[in-house]
């Protein structure tokens, strides 16, 4: 399970390229297999076109399982909503004598890739958050929500809107508002370190005015979270 | 403001390499400079033995708006309770005019690095919280522990426990049993990824009987998490 981090090949660590580098087969979204392209030449390859996710997934295990070294790779981070946690739940489903063995690698997260060109909004407690209610009911998610709200989190949202989902990151807007100011700032980051890399910088008031799309990270500020010579800040409490 | 990770070179990656390779002054806690010592030679380094945080970040801006290239450096992530904010913070003081420019170079920070270690913990939604008090008032804290336990976050812990603060821990792990089973999996990880890595298994019952300490980052698991193969699993919500 390997990080391939953002996008940019220097936000790819060496542990992750040479895991790639190592793998027979590589397997992964086709977006992320073109990413890492000068990496692939002579390697078998396992992507969207296919098959979908867990089939993939499902494949990647019986390759490894039949002895070959494989490879498979999400952007960011695979430990956070990546493919770390399917891998190792295919896994766990055949006998430990003939499991493989899965190493997972991490990689820079979209979260972390997205504070960075934003400033430094997550130097206090934070929580992250996906809007995606595919395999996760909307009350559990409406829930957390209302939890990161009234507990003055910074709230790191994954997946906040696509086209068949777009009335969720309003309800987040109207709950946070419940809890804090209505020009807390709000961050919103595209493709991090992609060629089309964008950000925006709002307020909890306006924010689902701008551009916002499944390929956008959002970051809303907590209650100290202010915006200075263009930079998104949390503060960490010291004394200046 | 570079982040090296959790402390193997490999970890690195190359935007954080090439920055500090690039700089003529780096800055950082002693032990972190000791992580990265093969890059320092023929540099200028302030670390923790000339003076305290603030006062490095400070001469860290000074020697910046002198024109020169500053990397300071955080383990981890800067932008995850790193040096990224306080950095930003007092660049602001100065006019825009003379301010140097800031970059955060994001690194893989210590909860994606435990992440892994223990499996996958974080495949959904979770918090960041750090029991550190000597920033921030107990009150707050306690009121986000509390949230997050009641929202079923995966609660990712920084700063469990020092020589001098102890009793945190055992609020945590009492108002977290409130709201889910004695059996929810925690994991507990030290020294990601350097020499030292260790790692252990425990329950939401147990889990303050295992050796915890500033080092250490303890992850605790939603309602859901599982531990199967000695791995750590968060599920997604595949139908499997």
């Amino acid at each position: 399970m390997v990080g391939i981090g953002p996008g940019s090949a220097s936000d790819m660590t060496p542990r992750a390229r040479k895991a790639i580098e190592c793998a027979e087969i590589v397997v992964g979204y086709d977006t992320y297999l073109d990413l890492i392209q000068d990496l692939l030449s002579g390697k078998a390859t396992i992507g969207t076109g296919m098959m979908q996710e867990i089939d993939r997934c499902q494949a990647a295990v019986e390759q490894a399982m039949d002895g070959k070294q494989v490879a498979v790779i999400s952007s960011g981070d695979p430990g956070v909503y990546g493919m770390a946690g399917l891998v190792l739940e295919l896994v766990s489903k055949y006998p430990a004598t003939v499991q493989p063995k899965v190493n997972v690698i991490p990689g820079i997260s979209a979260v972390s890739a997205a504070a960075a060109i934003l400033g430094a909004p997550l130097m206090h407690d934070f929580a992250v958050i996906s809007l995606s209610d595919l395999l996760t009911p909307w009350e559990v998610i409406e829930k957390r929500i209302e939890m990161a709200a009234a507990g003055d989190f910074v709230i790191a949202i994954y997946n906040p809107k696509s086209i068949r989902r777009t009335s969720q990151i309003e309800t987040v807007r109207e709950i946070t508002l419940k809890h804090r100011g209505a020009d807390t700032p709000v961050g919103i980051v595209h493709h991090a370190s992609r060629t089309r890399e964008h950000m925006a910088l709002s307020t909890l008031e306006n924010f689902t005015n701008e551009h916002i799309d499944m390929f956008s990270l959002v970051i809303i500020g907590n209650s100290q979270t202010y915006i200075a010579d263009g930079k998104m800040v949390t503060p960490r409490g010291y004394r200046l």
